[in-house]
């Protein structure tokens, strides 16, 4: 039998070995941070290859495919190259199967060609997969070394819609063991980084798919969040991810920690560079009616009127809550800076905004972590004993030279018996109550007669931290576990100059402390990008894409020169 | 301080004295089994009370009040007298209102004089309530003793939508304690009986509205459901009754058992005399956006597409899937008998019936037992130690002469922890799937080429047992496990020469030879109501209600005479 570290290294060599040898390139020096330009100047893609990787909308690439102006081979090619080099970069991917994608591309490209018909909505369109969405034939390992040589005896509910749609798969992307981490590390296939600057963290755990997104080594990739993990990668990579209400997009058959885990499940929703490609994810894959698959999704079909904004004033004039801050972590200058910018381009463009003071959110936090934590260690035990990995306490305890902060730990050792879990689930459905009769009351104070149409919220108080010191997912969690659906767009970059380090004030806690002297150098996070989420009431996801949009543009219409992806 | 038994004799006689004296009656003797004709010949009531109570449909009712031909006020003395006259035979209430709710049709009566328009769709309507639902100012005992004195500070989400829909609250009605029992037995109010033959049960969890509503004390009444709690009452008094999806119907600020187990929860949801009666109560409450006041309720509104059947050919041509027994045990000859009739009528009415295989049932049995069990008797043990009365462990041993057969329990001693229950939950999760994928695979075995459209199946192996010998609530919870949607229809009652026992069978499980030795005498069930129930698929509300329709309209037009309500 052999040790987890040999197990480990004999998969990497076989990931390598995926890889077509003539796409290496030479890479660049450690010390060169920002590698999204590499691309375009190292030559390996040609330029037909660039142009169709650089497509901003998703909408664009699927009606070049639908009207065979772009064969599916040659989009599937170029994107399984700009996909390896970003991997080669970043270290973003896990499964690589190029031969199964062009196959698939082929098959597409003569489909489309005998019938003059596309096969589904997303005909032709490459489609990247965080590492725990199964498809049949591939091993799903998720970060565990335990799992290597697992193989998917059949596809997840969702791989399932995706080949439906006539999507085209070719890469799977890094996640951190367990799942549970705001960052992408695990000891098969190491460490994923931020493309915008090394240095820094991709988030997690869907970091494989920020880093390959913000490469444009994919344009519209899925990712899972049950505290965060869409929207933390979305936000420190500079691109849009949503986060769905529970169950609307399905999740069965696809791999999972804290598996029977019921009350505060995970979500898998869309990450994109466009957050066109957000809502054409969305209406495809509920056009397949997921509940036909998955016997959790709801059944309830794309509401068009939901989109409309038919209870949100047709979104003519909205009003949008601010969360400054949540009582107990002051963001740091980039993020109150962002805040500031989304508040003026909102006003600019015709709505309203007041301040949204949070509620009880300490309370939330304890019950959120109370549910994760009930069963400790022994879901994440279960599979590591398997080979005797050990369950990772740090994103920076091992193979990495940055700091060694053991801060933003989800993972306990003590469990809690059935009983004491239903307390803290009457605890925390108590203060689901509590928080949506508080939303409901803002009608008192907008102008509009309607509650707040949304929250303006951080995705995390700071821009990406370096590797090892993202310790925080509460500004993203506090809506999981309200289940309310959230979608992050970027809204600019560090700038050393206008984000210069505040003063000192009155610390709300030790993590305001921790999060403020993070915040010591601003060149260290210079250029990193910074985002936030709007997050709608509960299964809104109709509406919160639509007031996302409406804020998106709003942003784009006010900024010239807005820093952009 | 009180002893518990005091506790209970104090609130007994509380209760008591909330009955009108002028509406108290000789009792008849123990050994009138049959009291449903009492009302009519006791001369309590007048011709116009009985008139108004007699009413076949709610419909009907809503009309008479919505134009003022009937007054509220008079309509609910009516409703009002003979839920007093059902309680004095069948000891189905538990807190009595009167004066506030004739209070209340005093004003609505005002109001619809004064604006010459209804306050909601349930305008003047008398609606009963199980002993959960709160009332602000009653207390909610639930079959506590522990729990008397509990005084609710605010109403339940379901309270405040029904006054704002218009209804009048008049009476709440009787349990078991802890609810998890298919019969009404507690230590506060005692035990409630079936109307038409008072040696049997009336079922449970919500056997207190089984029995007013087969009394005409209530033309609607709503209860709760878990395992069957709405579903045995209503096919073992004769009536309608619906178990909704998860949540639709919210639930919040109602009283529960097990509050915080969140994976298979309880529902909410109607009985009544009338099947259009639970089409407007789910109307009703769903046009009001429960989701507004639950956290829980799925944001859906009322689907009329799903009523027409739209997915169902518009209810033409149906293929429903009979389950003549669960693979366990063989109902007894009056629900076979019920079985067939229905498969004939349906038959007659054009649409297609297959025999419906029980796929894994014992397995979904095992799993949904041990969720209810994960916490042993914790739960009920914190209420129960409070003032020391005993948890139930039969509804047979305490304060009544019928057998003492040890079963149908469904509390356990044991509890598990967090990460086991994670484990059961994950079972049941697969399970979900694999009936899913099942129920889809019917479509190869139909005619038109869409699966089975619903499952007509048992409620309960047998006709209302004797007290204490409901041991089987199986037929039912396998519904609630899979959270498929199912309505329960009368279709006839016990007649003891068309329902000879058959000779013994090889027996199925020892559950199986005990329910076939219970019909050892079908003199016993003379007359018992027999119900069946339809069943879909998940979150399929209003398509059961359509097709229930159908399956209840063909039965009356197929049988002249049918025995009836």
């Amino acid at each position: 039998m052999s040790t987890w570290q040999e197990l480990a290294a004999e998969k990497k060599r076989r990931q390598t070995a995926s890889i077509p040898k003539e796409w290496l390139i030479t890479r660049p020096a450690e010390d060169v941070l920002d590698v999204t330009d590499v691309p375009t100047s190292c030559g390996l893609l040609s330029a037909r290859e660039l142009e169709i990787t650089a497509v901003s909308e998703v909408v664009i690439l699927l009606n070049k495919l639908g009207t065979g102006e772009w064969s599916s081979v040659e989009v599937t090619t170029a994107f399984c190259k700009r996909a390896i080099l970003a991997h080669q970069l970043t270290n973003c991917l896990t499964e690589i199967f190029i031969d199964r994608a062009l196959e698939r591309a082929a098959w597409l490209d003569e489909q489309l060609k005998s019938t003059g018909k596309v096969v589904g909505p997303l005909h032709g369109l490459p489609v990247s997969l965080k590492d725990q969405i199964s498809i049949k034939g591939l091993e799903t390992i998720m970060g565990y070394v335990s799992w290597i040589g697992k193989v998917a005896e059949r596809n997840a509910s969702l791989t399932e819609i995706l080949i439906e749609c006539g999507a085209v798969l070719y890469v799977r992307t890094n996640v951190p063991q367990t799942l549970m981490w705001p960052e992408t590390y695990n000891m098969v296939f190491g460490r994923t980084v931020n493309p915008v600057n090394r240095t820094l963290t991709s988030g997690g755990s869907s970091g494989g798919e920020g880093a390959l997104l913000r490469m444009k080594g994919s344009i519209l990739g899925i990712g899972s969040d049950i505290g965060g993990s869409i929207r933390i990668p979305a936000a420190m990579c500079g691109i849009y991810g949503f986060r769905p209400s529970y169950h609307r997009i399905p999740y069965e058959g696809s791999a999972n920690s804290l598996e029977g885990q019921d009350s505060l499940p995970s979500v898998l929703g869309p990450l994109s560079t466009d957050l066109g490609g957000i809502k054409l994810f969305m209406q495809a894959v509920i056009g397949r009616k997921p509940w036909l698959k998955d016997p959790l999704s709801p059944r309830k079909h794309w509401n068009e009127d939901e989109y409309r904004l038919v209870e949100h004033g047709g979104g003519k004039k909205l009003t949008f809550g601010i969360l400054w801050n949540d009582g107990l972590v002051i963001p740091q200058p980039p993020v109150i800076r962002a805040l500031e910018m989304t508040k003026e381009a909102v006003i600019a463009a015709g709505h309203d905004v007041i301040d949204w003071k949070p509620n009880k959110h300490a309370e939330i936090y304890k019950a959120t972590t109370d549910i994760w934590g009930a069963a400790g260690e022994e879901d994440y035990a279960a599979v590591t004993s398997l080979t005797g990995e050990p369950i990772l306490k740090s994103m920076s305890s091992v193979g990495t030279s940055a700091g060694t902060s053991e801060v933003g730990v989800y993972i306990t050792d003590t469990s809690i018996s059935a009983f004491e879990l239903f307390q803290v689930q009457k605890r925390r459905a108590a203060l689901r109550k509590e928080y949506l009769d508080y939303w409901q009351s803002t009608k008192a104070v907008t102008s509009t007669g309607r509650p707040v149409d949304a929250i303006i919220s951080p995705v995390a108080p700071f821009p990406p931290p370096q590797h090892g010191k993202n310790n925080s997912a509460e500004y993203t969690f506090i809506w999981n576990a309200l289940d309310y659906p959230a979608c992050v767009f970027p809204v600019t970059k560090v700038d050393p100059v206008l984000d210069q380090p505040k003063s000192a004030h009155q610390f709300l806690s030790e993590a305001d402390q921790r999060v403020y002297e993070m915040y010591d150098s601003p060149e260290t996070f210079k250029n990193a990008p910074v985002g936030l989420q709007l997050v709608g009431q509960s299964q809104e996801d109709e509406a919160v894409i639509a007031m996302t949009e409406i804020v998106d543009v709003a942003l784009k219409a006010k900024l010239h020169g807005r820093p952009g992806l």
